[in-house]
């Protein structure tokens, strides 16, 4: 019954730490509890189709590398091929979620109404073998960006039947989303910008993405959808300028189009190292603003200028994207999706299952480095006594009064501040104690 | 009565194109009449007190090079002689405006009441200086960001005394400013950021500094000032992070605290750059957003990572600037400020005169390609033509409705959009006619 | 006998700067003489055929957006096609000279007996098309990057087959070069450099290109091909890192392996700005070591960190670009080539022609400005006045003496030398006199 | 006789990985025994006298933030205080070696003669406080670059005087190093590049460069000096451009002028960084050409485009970098100089030992990690095995033969390659088992 593809690989057991095979888990223990919560329930993660089956290892400078048995994708046998090894491959991996566009799914069919119906036949495939495994749908998502249409754009295209395609599309997609019981709907706009200001209206493309943006919340509403949407920034590529270029800019789109309440993020680290944030900043700042959704868990390479989508390796950064995660109170629908996909020249099925164990691994640790940071209170401590002086009645007065009575009351006081130490490596060396 | 700083440098003339003389205007004649209004009036050239006649030479691994009569600048004398070199430097360049930090033009003194008794004397002499010249003040800002009470922020100060001495500060500096008739107030805040997010507590700081922000437009409508409060995105330097970020970011900020409708931006070519922006790009959006307030037209090296603030030399990239500037209807308070200095190795007073003679002559090329370009009509007809489209009735009552409607209609009418050129070579081409 | 491709498409003529036709040169007379030589032969233009012809209009997040009559590219029926639209667009263009490597022109056929008698077949059939028109070869280059075999290096990779496989390829594409009067050889290394240093022995597959690169030059000898080897730097992109990454990388490279008077460098744009360098550095410093070859007149978008491939339209910095060459003498075998690729949105035959219209108007009026400059002397004067002190006797003793006689003397004689302006704003000023 | 400075601060100890003290080593234990010698000895580490006891806290945009007994830095009185400060921290911290620029010892005086004098007078003043303590100097260096005379460069000035008062400098700096016992001396040009091509003649300045390293080469040996001199890369920064780009830049620099016997390199992480390459890469690079040196270990912001000098903090990055150093058989004369300062915010006498405290155990994890992936030899085998190939004798005489006599080989045998998997995930993961 098995595709064969995974041969010779055995489901991936917790080994501990000291463990030496290639293929187990050593710190990714699902069951074990970590502040209060089971650590499967707390990383939420999630297995990208596209990366992991639909990639055929491809890029600018050269074709395919693998040669899967269910290339070319060009049927929708070969389609359910995909979805068989997929679901080995969740089995496999103890994989509790999942998450697609729908061109990774089923081959693009060149008009919409085979889109809609093809999409409709593998996602009813999906929901049958979803039934009696644990695994689930993260969220789903309509690729705008591949296919020839979107070339100038989806809902930012100068031609509003594009528009239409894709408010189309999105209906298909959040229909299936619902259907399989997913917890999220995705929305990245990688053709959402432009090539060349010198013939884009920005301000009417930026409208009508913000129209589209609360179409797509009031149809949520409409068919009843309680998962999240979000929106995923990204500063550029494949466009060379995106609307949605980091953590900021889409708070502010949210808010100029009134969606603040609606709308949440799925933050990419390698998207925020490409804007020039660590994916702490955009972390943080989503989660002050009570806009943290999800995360893409995957790695940018720090010297190459395009997304590299690598799965992630080191547990000091990790550890501090999940400290984040976890003073925000952790994920609630979100999850750690790990959109990354395996170096080209990295062939075999061995090396898919043990990029997959690898990054739980590193997450698994990160994870547990930020729970005993947060339950040993250092960090927390030492921001409640830098900050102490905004505790005391007239500071707070302050901030209710005005420049005149503030410049008034610095020349009678004499007020004259002596700068203290910020403590920064003083505070590194304490999370290298638990990282 | 000179100084004798300049000593053998005449009044620059315009001579047009073919003057192959150093110091010549070649292209920027202040009465020609571009777009019905006098160049002059157009570019509202500014002159930054600071790098032209406060900065020393410095970097960060060396000490300063310039060795200028009014230097050590740690008295009232030498800051009155400072001020004595600038305005004849102003005449030399026929400068009508001119912008300062309260700091470039008297030394810092240590306490805030000496802060403000000095600022009240030497911009009381500036006034004086301003007597019967055409040279207006374009903005004024507080530096708060140099002496070391401001090294963890102003606004955004862990401690609320240093959010005090900032309050005083600003007030000092827009009272001196509306004193003096200054067109507009800028606020960057270069240490409104951080260095790292282990110490910070983003969501307060921001809170802090968006309160400042209010506080600063509130007293600008007790005093009647009625000049223009400005913000300078930049995404970083000093600070490792800064929230200013970029156009998008601060556009946000304005909107979350409900300042919109009262500040501007004040938008830098070299900090676009740092921010992985085009120049372009950040004026087009604000001016999208009806926030173009001023620019600062100085150029960064596009391979060095830090502020280099060059004087601007690439035609078509400054005609480009002014194309979005003239569209938006062109500067109401704002203008064109130089926030660019000399090369440190650039020593002479005649390396001062000719870079801005250079720069004006830069800027003066690019206007007239600009007002050529709008003139012509080519880019706003490509414009019109490629999204027209949207001009058509069910294109805006698509917008009216909602995605199930827009999915039966994609169905119904067998919507299937094909691909149109976007042309951007051929637009790119037009351009090349004009610059 | 036409494909219709170009139907409706005239032959481009030089109409002069006050044309408004789209398709008119405004700059480029091929007959015009510019420092005692025709334009034609100081540009000496070359088309890509890969960009051109062969690029479909995909990206690592979209599919071909081109529909072109002889695709899909899979058999040499449409090789043809391909080929006669080719030429029917050098002689729209007049352009003198193309570039290839094998795999644009002809599919790759999965080994290697079948690829060298196609490309014998194409390549003749490009040899009877090239009669009686005046196009010419400007240099061949074999494609070792595109099929999976290459994926881990040609001849850098672990597996010694594949290093027999490229030579073999490498000789092949040297034979046909040779047969079509090419007057350049061209080896880019894209797979040549590493994903990870994990699985890299570095000087091991440094030594192996080397010794390729001997047997290339080698081999150059014994057929009797004058044309000149170039190698192509880049700093990464396919690769996460290449060997070949900048003009000081590759002019080490060749020295370590005693080739420096064997190999030039063709010198992109594009490749020096993702190197962190500016293109004048690139071509001063080959040609400060006499191994500028032939350039890559493309640009990089400045804000994008992936290899853009833009056809040039600044002209002030193609200027300097053209100064750099023609100080160090002009082209001899090398030339222009345009390694640049229409906007993927750019879909028509007309955006094709364009593109090199407009980007050979831009490059004649860089070299017009930099042939005046040339003959106006002005920055060279300056270079000789700034360096006039190594002129002196005493100065270029000093080059022959010892730290302990240098000490001696700078004590004996008090030596303290004061620094003198570096001028560079009035030398930015004299460049923006001609361009 | 203490200084007071350090006043509450104990000698710090080895405690152990469970430790909580702030201050004490958790994992530097300097006797213990890795890979058959002390760790102390591996790592040799040393503290930066500028970084740590000149430097003052200013930046670009502000001044100092420090205030130590010894500010201001104008006299001999305080230099020698400096001195004692500097000799307790070494102390404090079992410090075992450090490294000075002649002007971070002693102010600079305006002339050379008394340079000179005072140069010896403090470096005597070190040597009898080195009597009786372990420490000892890893290297000294002139600065070269902050002192208004070398603002055009120092052996590439375009002033001969220039170079003569650089090579008396350096020379009274090798002297002073000789004297003090140092193991190095290292040249890094900060000035040697350039602001603008328009002023530069690249190729004298690289030939006086390279004649300027010959003579220090040559004095070296004149005086018997037997440490290593070593060169230092750094892409820009102060200069736009300078000439020791890389670590590939410098051997190709060095191979050029004969120098590649006798010069090592000293390569620092932030400046590996800037340069676009991974620190391993540089270290990797350096090792196969036989001219690894020293290390900078002090860490780059990775979304800071300027040198932050940061303490390292990342153990899987330092981790790999030592991999590199003890791959190429450990230090010789070189050893792990923290080029590193504190944050302008951290203004404590503890900050700066907690700095060093968390720096050094961050190398002591690193090297541990690498001595263990070294003894395991997991990594070594798979790169045998990968290359396996190579050891074919058929392949090794394929290096020997020419492309023609390889292409028939190839059509002879068939020659097909198949690609194999680089394993880079699983590779990625072996690492995670030591780090």
């Amino acid at each position: 019954m098995s595709t064969g593809f995974f041969d010779g690989i055995d489901r991936v057991r917790y080994e501990g730490p000291d463990s030496d095979s290639p293929l187990a888990y050593r710190h990714y223990d699902p069951d074990e509890i970590v502040m209060g919560k089971r650590m499967e329930d707390h990383l939420r993660f999630a297995v990208a189709w596209w990366h992991s089956f639909a990639w055929e290892g491809g890029d600018p400078f050269g074709g395919p590398t693998f040669e899967r048995p269910w290339h070319p994708q060009d049927d929708m046998g070969r389609a359910r091929m995909k979805a068989d090894v997929a679901f080995e491959m969740f089995e496999i991996l103890g994989q509790p979620f999942y998450c697609w566009h729908d061109v990774d799914l089923r081959p693009e069919q060149g008009n919409f109404a085979d889109n809609l119906s093809t999409l409709e036949e593998i996602t009813d495939y999906l929901g049958e073998k979803m039934q009696g495994t644990g695994t689930r749908l993260l969220w789903g998502t309509a690729n705008m960006f591949s296919h020839r249409r979107w070339m100038s754009g989806a809902a930012t295209n100068p031609d509003p039947d594009v528009f239409a395609f894709a408010a189309a599309t999105v209906k298909g997609c959040m229909d299936a989303t619902h259907k399989l019981g997913g917890q999220n709907y995705v929305l990245w706009g990688g053709r959402e910008g432009y090539e060349t200001l010198l013939n884009t209206d920005m301000g009417a493309e930026m409208d009508h993405m913000g129209r589209f943006l609360s179409m797509v919340v009031e149809y949520k509403h409409k068919i009843g959808f309680d998962g999240t949407i979000l929106v995923e920034p990204k500063p550029q590529e494949p466009s060379k300028h995106q609307y949605d270029f980091d953590v900021a800019t889409c708070i502010g789109f949210l808010r100029k189009y009134g969606l603040e309440g609606e709308v949440k993020l799925n933050i990419e680290q390698g998207h925020a190292i490409l804007a020039g944030h660590s994916f702490e900043h955009e972390l943080a700042l989503a989660a002050a603003e009570g806009m943290l959704g999800s995360i893409d868990m995957n790695r940018n390479d720090y010297q190459s200028g395009w997304d590299t989508d690598q799965f992630p390796n080191n547990v000091p950064e990790v550890a501090l994207a999940y400290y984040h995660v976890l003073k925000a109170g952790g994920f609630t629908t979100g999850g750690t999706n790990f959109d990354a996909k395996l170096r080209r020249q990295s062939l075999d099925a061995e090396d898919l299952i043990a990029a997959h164990v690898g990054a739980m691994d590193v997450c698994a640790r990160g994870l547990k480095a930020a729970a005993a940071m947060l339950e040993d209170g250092g960090l927390e401590a030492a921001l409640a006594e830098r900050y102490a002086g905004w505790q005391r009645p007239e500071a707070q007065a302050m901030l209710d009064s005005d420049l005149a009575a503030i410049q008034a009351r610095v020349l009678d006081e004499g007020i004259n501040p002596a700068p203290r130490s910020g403590r920064q490596e003083r505070l590194e060396n304490y999370v290298n104690r638990f990282v």
